[in-house]
């Protein structure tokens, strides 16, 4: 057990991070310490850590995509199944912290928008007690409150991760959205969210999915395709072919759901363009205010399109992740092109930044 | 039995309707003769009849809202119910004609999306056998395809037949809203379509129901406020009284389901302004093309918000629309502001494009 | 503030109640105290003090239907709505204590289900602190996990405290039976649970809802009729009879949904009698373990019939019944045929089991 | 174009089928000449040659599941896509023919309760025009009415034809069952409906799925674990065993869904035993009438578990079976063990009655 608790730590918007320590604190009264194995560095970590995030409270230790082993537990502290977690354990819990008693988590059931939601990582300081609130950081304190998922020992954390926060956010669009069985279902923007994206509507039932990306990165089409969807390269396609080739395999119709992930205007419009009647374009993709967006009202009403917003997950989105990428029948894993040491978090951001990754994960030094 | 059916003429758009004599046809197999006991006039007639309705040709008998008694029937002809139609039976009957067996009606079950609909008085031309296809006239020509609703005999037409185009397109928007027990519904746009939205919302389950009106006509928002529903006034309120109003009716936290039933650039922003999170907007307003509206897709994701499309109805919206204007709950009736005889269908227009009139309804002369 | 609390206590099992008196406890961190208006004396309290409950822990104060005015709350505590709690408050809350976290709660949103439910009145002993754990009190403590809904000070506590069981669980059985606008609801047991289906399930949209009681207290079927429902007295009628009637409502069909609100052998089979194809029975009237039933496979199977178990209430259901009953569009006050005071529990229990009263409500002395 | 064609007929209950030539009809207005290419021998064909289907007239050319080659189309016939039909394509189609306008096809959209469906192979007579109104010919007419789907020309009939019955079934169950994402389903009886379960289970999101057979015929429990599937041999298992293994599987909840397949009264006892809390059992595999069987309500309730009945299929179910047929990822085709030509149809009864066989499939001689 380690008496000092090395982190990653934000002190002022567009600064680096800096190391601190903290000391190992006990376990309060239902709570958990989870010694981090992996810690994604999620796209939203970009805005969070240059200010464009309003909600960021400083000092903040960032991350919010955490797989780790229980390092200790108070007594009587159990998983979701009722099972009394032990030192040593693999675990995933919920991002989101909430109150579980309001209208929206205990009437409506959308706890995704308790207005009480905190999310380790991100609006949660390391100045307040228990300090330990993000995931980059060797030990992360887990709330009494947090839904806590146990992992096969065998799972690699590294792989897992992404399941965290962007394959539970896809799962969240795939069920706001309603892909049935036989859907044809296409998903622009084809980082972790659109890899999840695709293999969770597959797994709900889409017989194909296109998944539409610029090539920047030529990885993500790669592994698109190696996940049994239709890669799209914009850059090598024009509207009409995108047009033609999702009709085709559609008979004609058009897509029965859009999941956009990528949440730029370009990407609704083509969300929209590439919808069939009755069909669905959801919108896991947008994580931060942008520029109003011109929607043809008529188009809606004449074709009968669903427009859904879709906001972060819900704890049972975690689980359909956790299960999906467990089961390895995509190459989820394969998405992580950077495993860095969380000291070198600052150098793990850049990566991100400079599209030079698709996804980024932090391990223990 | 008459040997000639008199019906109003659309020849050229922006003419006035001209009087014209059909002969009586026999009913061919599956078919069935309906003498028009009250035909409404909708506000769509006004687009179909100014050629603002690119699909609507010529020479038109106008007129797809009608409840009629049968006059005579094809051997065998039953009703929905599996019961043989006779002559004197009051009945209603889908307005849209489907094809029934395509991927729309038979796969997906959404026969409003079906490719060959067509609609009694919109897209059947009268110079097509067999001719008596629109409401505007004596006798209406039903096909073996067209859905029939057997109507109670001491029903009063006049005041039922709203319920064929505006009721049912009502009950399609609350369905696809997903109304529930609890709930607190806007309705924008207080005319026919509004005022079923509201009852048909309130019978679903919605604890509170707010009309929002221009109150160009009084009669409007005094029916709502006599259904049992909050009216509100747009002319003596701000955008910021009507926000606190419905917070105040829900807890703070906005309107579940806002119903646009008015289908203008401003409709459709004070419904995205009144409606709460998690909420749902419909759009079963919107009948003509027009202009592009701007969106916050980063506002639809925060608060979840969706979007819906909806065209039209389908034959159990007739079904739920019938059922409720029958049960007299609601003034629905009451909407008639004009029942003016069938050769007066000019005037009929008039007084609705002058907004002098809720609802007008022919009868027969 | 009183410094001592009366409570009747359970002691043996078939054994009168006895007073006893307990000290006022702090409210800790999160909790309140609630001075007891009216406590509903519950059909399933008759198995409790007899014995048949097997998992009523000793002594107990019985007592699962409250409706009471905040006497004191931990600084914070909020409603379900956000708002905090203040001294004088009227107030309903969830009789089951969940845990909020575990795969029941917080994966599948079915809170009814955790294995750690527990529930005020009933499986809560007076033993344990906070002591004050039922409803048969002047004061109930009321635990930080409880769901607490603010209620309109002008209301009546005793005709309203039926929707805390009755009307939550009957909310629960109209909306796992999926009533749907235009249906016919045949509700079978007139008592409390009855008249609130017949009730939540008008407001969910059933066209026609028959209500069938044994006629044994005629105050039930005067308050379904009083109600807008259709009664019908199984002694006066034979099975043939009823049939024809939900057949003659329903063109033929036979009932869209049948709530089985008695839980019996009869019940259950005039359920699958009167039942339509595609229809459902749901049973929320069955508390306690009772025998084998036989049912056809082969008739659920070509009629497609859906035989639906309901347990318990979740925190929504609590919210529909209280928001139902507030409405005042249903006698659902006029139940309660006897109001007691506290501390004459022993002759409201008999006055239930002799079944002289339909409702019996106890309030302080 | 042949000018006669040859059906095994049905002439007695009991009696071997026997050879009839019948002339070549032309195709009536909206029909079709198919040529059958595969017809498969369903389990319920015994039932129907042995008498024991009270509801089938004589005399009868057997066979429902049918996939073959267009030979001649009325003009302007399209599948449900849209498109003209032509000779030479390869089809399979609705093997139930309903009105498409009834309260049950139109109203509530279930035709699989239309009081008018008929079933080609079942109970069409041939004495009635067309004619060839069954699958056990060369030559079958299709009406009007029935939906059409396309298929590859690359795709095996043999291979598919038990998609048309047993998947589409098979698709009907999982959807009234609503399997989920994350479930864990068992299916009982692993012939070709349980087969088709399985696969459809699996592609709707269940993450297990267990696969119970008698082990009389091995093949099928082998073509389940090359599906997938866990097969769990019932010969070699104890009730316990079982429980184990599915509370296994699922953190020791039990099966989200059971899929009984078998439709015996052992089968419906385990099927019980196995279900999870909330969980929902639903019943495809009742095909003839069968003894009562007990059910425990207060386990039902307790549990809230939902019983189902499924009865036979709609065309959304077909065309979902035909895509999972047709994406070959799962040994679906592997399950037909035996090809015999059509006027080997008596002996091809004979394999399957005396279960030699798992599927059977008659070609043209």
């Amino acid at each position: 057990m380690p008496d000092a608790v090395r982190a990653m730590v934000l002190e002022a918007f567009g600064a680096p991070l800096g190391e601190r320590v903290f000391g190992l604190p006990e376990p309060g009264p239902g709570s958990l310490l989870v010694r981090v194995l992996a810690a994604g560095v999620c796209g939203s970590d970009l805005h969070i850590v240059s200010g464009r995030d309003p909600r960021v409270p400083l000092p903040l230790i960032p991350g919010h995509e955490i797989v780790g082993e229980v390092l200790a537990a108070a007594p009587g502290r159990i998983d979701v199944f009722g099972k009394p977690l032990a030192a040593g354990e693999l675990v995933a819990f919920s991002r989101g912290v909430t109150c579980g008693r309001c209208v929206y988590c205990a009437v409506r059931q959308t706890p995704a928008l308790c207005p009480q939601r905190k999310t380790y990582g991100i609006n949660m300081s390391c100045a307040d007690a228990p300090y330990l609130n993000g995931g980059y950081a060797e030990v992360v304190y887990v709330r009494p409150e947090s839904e806590v998922f146990p992992l096969p020992s065998d799972l690699d954390p590294v792989g897992l991760v992404a399941a965290t926060c962007s394959g539970a956010t896809a799962a969240h669009a795939v069920e706001l959205a309603g892909v049935k069985l036989g859907d044809v279902v296409v998903v622009i923007g084809p980082g972790p969210l659109g890899q999840y994206a695709a293999a969770l509507a597959r797994e709900t039932g889409a017989r194909e999915v296109v998944v539409i990306g610029t090539g920047r990165n030529p990885t993500s089409l790669r592994l698109a395709e190696a996940g049994g969807f239709v890669p799209v390269d914009l850059s090598q396609t024009e509207p009409a072919d995108r047009l033609a080739l999702v009709r085709g395999l559609s008979e004609g119709r058009g897509a029965d759901v859009v999941l956009d992930c990528a949440g730029t205007t370009e990407s609704l419009a083509e969300a929209l363009a590439l919808v069939g009647p009755g069909g669905v374009v959801a919108l896991p993709g947008v994580a931060a205010p942008m520029a109003s967006v011109g929607i043809d009202p008529y188009d809606l009403s004449r074709r009968q399109i669903r427009l859904q917003g879709v906001w972060v997950s819900e704890p049972r989105h975690l689980w359909q992740a956790l299960q999906v990428a467990s089961a390895m029948r995509y190459p989820l894993d394969a998405m992580v092109t950077h495993v860095l040491p969380l000291t070198a978090a600052n150098e793990a951001l850049r990566l991100l930044r400079d599209r030079q990754a698709v996804k980024v994960v932090l391990t223990p030094d």
